[in-house]
C-alpha cells in the first residue's frame, strides 16, 4: 500500500490524506514542546533517533533528490513511513502517543525553518526546475524496491528529504529487537552471558612482581573505566534466542551496542538484492548512484557536554597530550570494530617494540662514536706519515691525491662500519622475529578478550559479496552473448580478463622500468655534475664537489620518490579496477599487492643501487668502465659505500616521514582550517553556527568516507622496511621510526574520531595479508643485511686481513693491503691527469682500492688470489649469517608459544564452565519434566547434578524424582 | 538403590531377590528361542548389543576380577544392571518384553556353558583361592563410584564378569538417545540435515574433460558405494535439539554412527571424575589399574557373512590385491575417525605424488646412463694415452698408480654426477613445495567433506585432559608439601621438573654422541681394514680391497642404524615419561620431537659425513693428516664422493625399508601364525573354534591396543628425508620410496582393520606437528642439496674450468687441471712407497687431486688461486640455489590457493542456503504467531517471504496478515 504511494506520487496524495492530517496535528504539537526543552539535547536526540525519539538510527542511506519536486514527495514519504511509528505508539498507550506527536511536530517545524538553507552537496544535481527524467525515475523505482525488501527483512525505515543539506535525501534505518536477535544468531555473535567467573590470579612471587609492575605503569593507562572489575570476566556464548535466559537482557536497548547494531543492519543490507536486469546488492546500488552513501552514525559530538564514547576516545586517545599512554584498545574496538581495533593494537605493539630497538641502536651508534679514535684503519689513513698517493678520481681534470685527505670520511665511516653493526643486524633480525611472535600472542589475547575464538568462516563470507563493478561486467557480458548461447553467464573467465591482465603486467613492468630509469638518471646527474664541477675554475666549488653532488642527488631522489609514491598509488588502483576482481577482499588483496611492489621498488631501488652496485662496476685505472663512452662510473669514497648508503637512507626515511606525515597529514588540514577561518571572517558566522545545529546524520554526511586501512598499513610496512632492511648501515633507523610512530598513532586516531564517517564495524581475527608481507620483509631483511655486512661494509676484508694476512695479527697494514699498485705509464691515451704535478712531485706509481696483481707480476692488473679469498669468505659469511639468523628466528618462533598460557587456561576453564552450565540446566529441565509427569516426591533434583555428593545415593535418571532445578527461564520467547 | 546393592554385595541379595527371580524366568525362555535361531547371528548380536538385544554397546571398560569371588558378585551386578532394561521393555509393551526375556535367557545359558574355559589373559591375577584383599577392595570401590557417576551422566551400563576370558570383567556402556543428543550439542558436532543441494557441475569443455578423466580412473576407485549421489550434498549444521526438525531423525539408531557414539561416550568418560585423594579421570583409573582397558567395539567380524563396515574395509582397502586403487578414505574416516582418516589420506597423497617424482628420477638416471659415453672427463681418464701417474693412496705399502685404472669409477660417477642432477634437485625442492600445497588443499577438501569447517578449539580441549601420571605426581607433591603450606598445589613447577629436564638434555647429547662415536668407529674400521688388506700378500684380496671395505662398512652402518633406531625409540619414550608432561598432546609432541631428532641423527649422520667431510680433511702428499698418528684420513675415489654417497644412501634406505617393513612388519606376524599353526596341530583344534565363538567385546580384548599414529608418521617422515635431503646424489630414491609405500598403505590398513582394537575416533583438522616437521625437512633439503651439488659433486669445478680456464671453452683438459703436482723427493721420512718402481718406471712427479701450487712455484703446495675461485663460485652457487629455490617454493605456495576454489564456492553456497533456510523458518514462525494473535484473514504468509514477487505489494511486518507458512516443525522437543 505504502509502496504504491511512492511509485506514483501524483495519484497517491488522496490516498494518503488521513495520515497526512494526522501528521499535521503531530507536528503542531511537537513544535510547542520543542520550544520548552533545551535545544542541544533534543537536537542530539533527533539525529540519533527516529522522529519518535525511541528508535535508534542504526544506519543511514543517502540519495540525490530533486529539490523542488523532491520537497513534496519527500515529505510525503516521510509521513508515510512514520505512520508505522504512530500505529505503534498508539498501541503503546496515550503517553507514548503524545511524545511521538510532539517529536513529529518539532521535526515539521524544523523542516520549514531550514528551507532557505544554502545547497551544499548538490553539485551533481541538475537544473532545479527540471521535472523527473527517466534516469531519476528509474533510480527512485529501484530505491523503492530495495526499501520494500528491507522492510520485508524486518527493518524499519524513516525518510528525511527536507534536510539542511539540499539535494540529499536520507533513509534512516532502524533494526528492531527481534531482527537484531535473529541476525545475531545467524552471524553467530558471541555475547557475554550473565555468568561471571574469576580469572585466576598469579600466586607467590610472580604476583608481587606483576602487581608492582602494574602499579608502576598505572599512570600510563588511559582513563577509560572498564565497567567490570579486572579479575572477573563474563562467560561468552554464541547468541541464540533459545538460550536467551543465559544473557542479561535487562536493558534491551544497550545489549547490542551501536557498533553491533550497525554491522547487523549492514549485514542485512548486503544480503538484500534488487531484481533488476541483474541482481543488485547495496554495493551495486551505491556503485550506480541509486544511493550516494551508506554509513552508520557516530555516537555523538566530540564537543558535546554529555558523555559518549566518541568524546571519550577524543579525550583519551586522539590527543597528542596522552602520547605516552597505552591506547584504550578495548574502547577503540567497541567503537570502531575489531578490524580497526587490530590495526591500532598492531601499531601500538610495533611502536612499543621499537623502544628496545632504538635503545640498542643508539647504543651501537654511541659505541661507534666512542671507538672512532681506536680504529686502526682510520688512524692509518689519517696519519700524516702514511703518505700514500692515490690514483685520480676522474679522467684528465682530476689529479693524484693523498689518502690522508680522506681522513674525515674514514672516521665517519667507522660510526656505521664497526663490529657492533654486525651484532645489531643479528639483533634486529631476531627483533623482527620477536615482534612477529609477540603480535601473534597479542592477537590471540585480543581474540579471546573480544570473543572471536571460534569465529572463522564468517570472516570469509563477509567479504565474499561480489563487487558492483563485477556484477555490472557480468551483466554486460551476458547481455552481449545472450543471442548466441542460452545458458546464463555467471562469471568472468580468464579470457574476459586477459586484456586487463596484460595491461597489468605491462604497466607494472613499465612503472618499475620508470623507477630504474629515474635512478639511472640520478646517477648520470651525479656523474656529470661531478665532472662539470671538477672542471670549474672556482676552488670553493671544487672543494665542495662531493657534498654538493651528494646532497642535491639525495634530495632529487627524495622528491622523485615522493611524487612517484602518489603516482604509483593511483596507478595501482587504476590497474586493480581494470582487473574487475570479484569480491572486495580480492580487490583489496590485489590492490595491496600491486601498491606494495611499486612503492617498495620506488623506495628502495636507489638504496639498493648504492649498497650493492655502486663502486663495483668501476673497472681499474687504465681500463675504466664508461657510461655513454664518456662518463666514468662512480666510485665510493675510501671508507666504503656504507657511509653513502647511510646518508641516502636517512635522507629518504626522514624526508618521507617528515613530508608525508607532517606536511601532508598535519599541515594540509591545518591549512584548510586556516583558509576556512579567513573565509569565515569575511563570509558569515552563521555557517559555523549552522554546522552545529546539523542533525547527527547530516553532520556525518559532511565527513570523509572511510576508505580502508590500506594506506595506513602500507605506510607502516614501508617504514618497517626502512627499520629492518638496511639496518646494518643505519642503526638509528628504529629511533626515527619510533619518534614518527608516536605522532602517527595520535594522528590516525584523530582522523578516525573526527574526520571520517564512522566505519561499519568489521570482524577480523587477524591483520590478514599484512602479516604475510611483514614476514616477507623480515625474511628479505636477513638476506639483505647479510649482503650489506659482507659486501658493502669492510667487515669481511678486515677480518680476512687480520686472520690470514696480517703479520702480527693486528689491523696494522690493512689499508696498505687493500690498495693495489698502478703504473701511471699504463694510463690510456688522453685519460691521464692534466696536472700530474698537482701534489708537488712526480708520481710513478699510484694506488687504487682493489685486489689486483701489481704491474710487476706476470699477470699485471689481473684479479689477485686475495680477491678470491675475500670473496669466498664474504659468500661464506652470507650463507652462515642467513642460515644462522633464520634458524634463530625459527627457534624464537618455536620457543614462544603462539597462544599465551593464561589464555589457554582461560579458554579451557570457560569451556568446562559452559559444559557445566548446560549440564546443570539439562538436569533442571529433566527434573521439571519429570516432576510434571510423576506428581509425587519433593526431593531436590539439583542435588543429583551437583558433583559433591559423596554418599553415592544417586538415582538413575529414568527414575529421578522431581525437583526445582536451576531451570529458570527455558521458555521460548520469539 | 542399585548403587548400594553393589557396595555391600552380601546384604543386597535379599533386596535384589525379586529382580533375581525375574531374571531367571527371562533366561529360561531365552534359552528356548536361541536354539531356533542361527547361532552365528545371535552371537554377533550378543557382542554388539546389551543382553536385551536393543541397546548398542558403545564402549567397553575391562577390569581384573577374582575368579571365585567375582563369579558371584559379577553375576549379581549384571542382573542388577539389566533391571533397568527390563523396566523399560515392560513399559514398551509385551512384545518387546518377550524379546528381552529371550535374550537374557540365552545369555544366562551361554554363561553357564562357558564356565570351564581356560584362563587366557589373567597373568596378573593372584592366587584364585585368595579372598578380597585391601587393594582389590579399594579398586572395586573406585569402580563403583565411577560407574555411579557415569549413570548420573545418563549412560547405561551392563556388567559381564562370567566371560570366556577368566579374570576379566567387562563393563558395557550404552549411551541412550537423549545423552547422545545432549553431547552432540555440547561437542558442536556437525550433522547432515535433511536439506539437500546440488553441487554445481562444471560446464563446457572442462566438464567433458573431467568426465572423461573420471571414466578413465573409474576402475581405480574402490567398490564402496557412497549412499548419496555424487552431485548432491547434504547441508550440514551443528546439531542442536532445538533445531531437531532440520535433521532426518527417522532412524534414530543410525543417526549417530558407531564411531560418533563411541567418541561421545569417551567424551563423557573423560569428563567424569572420581573424588579420591585426588581427582581421578578415566586416564588415572586406567593408569592405576582400576580398569585395565577401555575401547570401543569393532563393527563386526571380517569373516562374517553379513555386511559390515569392517568387512568392507578389509575387502576393499586392507588388501594387497587392490594396491593400485584409491583408498576409500570416506569409509576409513567413517570407521576410524578423522585423525586416522587424515593419516591415510596423507599417505595416499604422498604416494601419489611420488609417482611423478620417480618418473623424473628414472629419466634423470637414464639420462646419466645415456650420456656416460659423451662425458669428456671420464673419457680423458679412460683414454690409455693419458698416462697420468698418481700419488700413492696409502703410506708405504701402496705405490704410484695410473689414473686410467680409475676408469670404471669415473664412468659410474657420471651416472649420478651430471647436469641433470642439478635440475632434479631443483625439481624435487619444488616437488616438496607442491606436495605441501596439495596436502593443504586436500586437507581443506576433506575438512569440508567431513564437516569440520568451523570446528577449532574443540580439538584443543580434546587433548587438554591431564595425564594420569601428571595427576599422580601432583598428588604426590601436594601430599608431601601438605604439612608446610596450606594452599593446594595444582601444578608442577619448573623446579619440580628440573631434574627430568637435565636428564633429558644429558641423555639426548649422550645419544647423539653415541651416534657420532659409532660413525667414527666405522671410519676407523674402514681405514684400518683398508690398510691391513693392502698389506695382505694375497693379490685377490688386494684387488678387491675397495669393494670389500665399502660393502662391509655400509652393512655395519645399516645394522647399527637399525639397532639404534629401536634403542632410540625406547630412550625417547623413557625420557618423555620422566618429564611428566601435563596433557596427552604435550606428551605426544615431546615424544615426537625427541624421537625425530634421535632417529634423524641416527639415519643421516653417516651420510652427512660422506657427503661433506670425507676426503676434505686429507692434507696433501708430504703432509697428510693422521688419525691417532698412524691412520691417514680417507680419500674419495677420483670421481668424487658422490658415488660413495649414493652407495651409502641406497644401502641405508633399501635396507631400512626392506628389513624394518618387510621383515619386521610382514615377516614377524607370518612367523607367529606359522608357530600357532604348528602348535594347533599338536594342541587342540577347539582353541580356534573357541575364538570364533567369542563375544565381540571378548574378541576385541585379544587385539592389540591402538598406540597412536606416531610410529607410522615417523617412518614416513624419515623416508621423506631420504627422498628429499640427498636427492641430488640418488635420483632413484623416490622410486624406491614409491614401491615401499604401495605396500606400506595396505600393511598399515591390515593392521588397523584386523590386528588392533578399534581406536576411539578423534576429530582433527590437520596432521598437526607432522606438517611442520615435513616443512622443516623440505627446507633443510634445499640447503643440503645446494651443498651436495656445489661441494660433493664436481659440477662447480667443471663449470669454472669450462668458463674461466678452458682454452677452447670445452671440457678437454679438465682432469689435468684438477690435479696438482707433487715432487716425490718431498715425501716425509718413512712415508714414501716401498715399491717405487711398481709401475715399471721411476717416478719424479706424481699427481694428486687438489688445487695447490706446483713444487716449482714461489710458494710450493700452497692453496692456489683456482682453489679460492672455485670455492667462491661454490659458495655463490649455494646462495643462489638456496634463495632461488626458496623463492620458487614460496611462489608455488602463493600461486596455489590453500583452499580449492570449488570448496570456497560450496562453503559460500551452503552459508547462503542456511541463512535462507533459517529466514524462511523465521517467517513461518512469525506467521503462525500472528495468525494466532489476529484470527482474521486467510492470506498466505509465505508469499511475502518468497523473493520473486515483483508486484511490490509487500506488507510491513508489523501488520503482516496471518498465513500458513513453511513452518512445519518448530515445536520444541526435549
Amino acid at each position: 500500500m505504502t509502496e504504491e504511494a511512492e511509485v506514483s506520487p501524483t495519484s497517491s496524495s488522496d490516498q494518503q490524506a488521513p495520515h497526512f492530517l494526522q501528521d499535521v496535528i503531530f507536528h503542531g504539537k511537537f513544535k510547542l514542546l520543542k520550544a520548552l526543552t533545551p535545544e542541544e539535547n533534543t537536537l542530539c536526540q533527533h539525529g540519533l533517533y527516529f522522529q519518535d525519539g525511541q528508535r535508534r538510527v542504526d544506519y543511514i542511506l543517502t540519495y540525490h533528490v530533486k529539490k523542488l519536486a523532491g520537497g513534496r514527495s519527500g515529505r510525503q514519504s516521510s509521513h508515510v513511513l512514520t505512520e508505522n511509528a504512530v500505529a505503534r505508539s498508539l498501541r503503546r498507550g496515550p503517553q507514548s502517543f503524545g511524545e511521538h506527536f510532539r517529536l513529529h511536530q518539532a521535526q515539521r517545524a524544523r523542516n520549514s525553518s531550514s528551507l532557505p538553507s544554502s545547497p551544499v552537496a548538490d553539485v551533481e544535481l541538475g537544473c532545479p526546475g527540471e521535472t523527473f527524467n527517466g534516469q531519476e525515475d528509474h533510480k527512485m523505482f529501484r530505491r523503492k524496491e530495495f526499501e520494500g525488501k528491507l522492510r520485508d527483512m524486518g527493518l524499519e525505515l524513516e525518510k528525511d528529504e527536507d534536510t539542511k543539506i539540499a539535494g540529499v535525501g536520507f533513509v534512516k534505518i532502524h533494526a528492531p529487537w527481534n531482527i537484531l536477535c535473529r541476525e545475531a544468531e545467524l552471524m553467530k555473535l558471541k555475547m557475554p552471558t550473565k555468568k561471571v567467573y574469576e580469572v585466576k590470579q598469579l600466586s607467590g612471587v610472580v604476583e608481587k612482581i606483576s602487581s608492582l609492575v602494574s602499579k608502576v605503569v598505572e599512570p600510563l593507562h588511559p582513563h577509560v573505566d572498564e565497567h567490570q572489575p579486572k579479575n572477573f570476566k563474563h562467560l561468552s556464548h554464541t547468541f541464540s534466542r533459545e538460550k536467551q535466559h543465559l544473557f542479561d537482557l535487562s536493558d534491551k536497548d544497550d545489549f547490542f551496542d551501536s557498533r553491533t547494531r550497525s554491522s547487523i543492519v549492514f549485514e542485512i543490507l548486503k544480503r538484500t538484492k534488487c531484481k533488476a536486469k541483474y541482481s543488485m546488492g547495496i554495493t551495486s546500488l551505491l556503485g550506480s548512484g541509486i544511493y550516494t552513501a551508506a554509513y552508520p552514525l557516530h555516537d555523538g559530538d566530540i564537543n558535546q557536554e554529555s558523555f559518549n564514547d566518541r568524546k571519550l576516545l577524543n579525550d583519551e586517545w586522539a590527543n597528542y597530550s596522552v602520547f605516552y599512554k597505552y591506547q584504550p584498545i578495548g574502547l577503540v574496538r567497541k567503537y570502531f570494530g575489531e578490524k580497526i581495533g587490530l590495526y591500532f593494537a598492531w601499531l601500538g605493539l610495533y611502536t612499543q617494540m621499537l623502544i628496545p630497538a632504538s635503545v640498542v641502536g643508539v647504543i651501537v651508534f654511541l659505541y661507534g662514536c666512542a671507538t672512532v679514535d681506536d680504529n686502526i684503519p682510520s688512524m692509518e689513513i689519517c696519519h700524516p706519515k702514511n703518505n700514500i698517493t692515490m690514483c685520480p678520481l676522474c679522467d684528465k681534470v682530476c689529479s693524484y691525491w693523498k689518502l690522508s685527505t680522506a681522513c674525515a670520511t674514514a672516521r665517519a665511516s667507522h660510526l656505521f662500519d664497526n663490529p657492533a653493526t654486525v651484532f645489531f643486524s643479528i639483533f634486529m633480525a631476531l627483533w623482527a622475529a620477536m615482534f612477529m611472535e609477540h603480535w601473534k600472542r597479542r592477537q590471540m589475547r585480543l581474540n579471546h578478550e573480544w570473543d572471536l575464538t571460534g569465529f572463522e568462516d564468517e570472516e570469509e563470507a563477509l567479504k565474499d559479496h561480489p563487487r558492483a563493478e563485477y556484477e555490472f561486467r557480468v551483466m554486460q557480458k551476458s547481455l552481449s552473448k545472450d543471442k548466441k548461447s542460452h545458458h546464463k553467464i555467471e562469471k568472468l573467465t580468464c579470457q574476459d580478463r586477459l586484456p586487463a591482465y596484460m595491461t597489468n603486467v605491462v604497466m607494472m613492468l613499465l612503472m618499475i622500468g620508470v623507477t630504474f630509469a629515474i635512478v639511472f638518471g640520478v646517477i648520470l646527474y651525479r656523474i656529470s655534475t661531478k665532472a662539470a664541477l671538477h672542471m670549474s675554475s672556482n676552488p670553493v666549488t671544487r672543494s665542495h664537489v662531493q657534498l654538493t653532488v651528494k646532497t642535491t642527488a639525495a634530495i632529487i631522489n627524495l622528491v622523485v620518490i615522493l611524487i612517484l609514491d602518489e603516482v604509483y598509488g593511483a596507478v595501482a588502483r587504476w590497474l586493480t579496477v581494470l582487473e574487475v576482481p570479484k569480491t572486495d577482499k580480492s580487490f583489496e588483496e590485489r590492490l595491496i599487492f600491486k601498491t606494495f611492489i611499486l612503492k617498495f621498488v620506488n623506495a628502495f631501488t636507489p638504496i639498493i643501487y648504492i649498497a650493492f652496485f655502486r663502486g663495483r662496476l668501476v673497472g681499474r685505472p687504465g681500463s675504466y668502465l664508461y657510461v655513454f663512452e664518456s662518463y666514468r662510473m662512480e666510485e665510493c669514497t675510501h671508507g666504503g659505500c656504507l657511509m653513502e648508503l647511510c646518508i641516502q637512507l636517512s635522507i629518504t626515511m626522514l624526508g618521507k616521514q617528515l613530508i608525508q606525515n607532517n606536511l601532508f597529514e598535519i599541515g594540509v588540514p591545518k591549512l584548510k582550517k586556516l583558509i576556512r577561518y579567513i573565509r569565515s571572517k569575511q563570509g558569515a558566522f552563521q555557517e559555523e553556527e549552522r554546522q552545529k545545529k546539523l542533525q547527527r546524520y547530516e553532520a556525518d554526511h559532511f565527513l570523509e568516507p572511510f576508505a580502508g586501512l590500506t594506506p595506513e598499513y602500507m605506510e607502516m610496512i614501508i617504514q618497517f622496511g626502512f627499520v629492518t632492511l638496511f639496518v646494518a648501515s643505519f642503526p638509528l633507523a628504529p629511533l626515527f621510526a619510533l619518534l614518527n610512530n608516536i605522532i602517527e598513532i595520535r594522528l590516525d586516531a584523530k582522523k578516525f574520531v573526527t574526520e571520517l564517517r564512522r566505519p561499519v564495524a568489521a570482524r577480523a581475527k587477524d591483520i590478514g595479508i599484512w602479516y604475510n608481507l611483514l614476514r616477507g620483509v623480515a625474511n628479505v631483511a636477513v638476506i639483505i643485511n647479510a649482503f650489506v655486512i659482507s659486501f658493502t661494509s669492510d667487515f669481511i676484508p678486515r677480518m680476512v686481513y687480520q686472520y690470514m694476512y696480517s703479520p702480527d695479527g693486528s689491523m696494522h697494514g690493512f689499508v696498505n693491503n687493500t690498495l693495489s699498485y698502478f703504473n701511471v705509464s699504463h694510463f690510456q691515451e688522453g685519460k691521464e691527469p692534466m696536472d700530474p704535478l698537482y701534489l708537488g712531485y712526480t708520481v710513478e706509481m699510484c694506488r687504487y682500492k682493489d685486489y689486483r696483481e701489481p704491474p710487476w707480476s706476470t699477470t699485471p692488473y689481473e684479479i689477485s688470489k686475495e680477491f678470491w679469498a675475500v670473496l669466498a669468505v664474504r659468500l661464506a659469511f652470507v650463507i652462515v649469517f642467513q642460515n644462522v639468523v633464520m634458524l634463530m628466528s625459527d627457534i624464537v618462533d618455536w620457543l614462544i608459544p603462539d597462544i599465551p598460557k593464561d589464555i589457554i587456561l582461560q579458554i579451557h576453564k570457560e569451556k568446562i564452565l559452559l559444559v557445566d552450565l548446560f549440564l546443570k540446566e539439562e538436569q533442571g529441565k529433566i527434573c521439571v519434566l519429570e516432576s510434571r509427569a510423576s506428581t509425587g516426591g519433593k526431593e531436590n533434583c539439583s542435588r543429583s547434578s551437583s558433583s559433591n555428593n559423596n554418599n553415592n545415593n544417586n538415582n538413575n535418571s529414568t527414575t529421578a524424582p522431581p525437583g526445582s532445578g536451576l531451570h529458570t527461564n527455558s521458555t521460548k520467547s520469539l
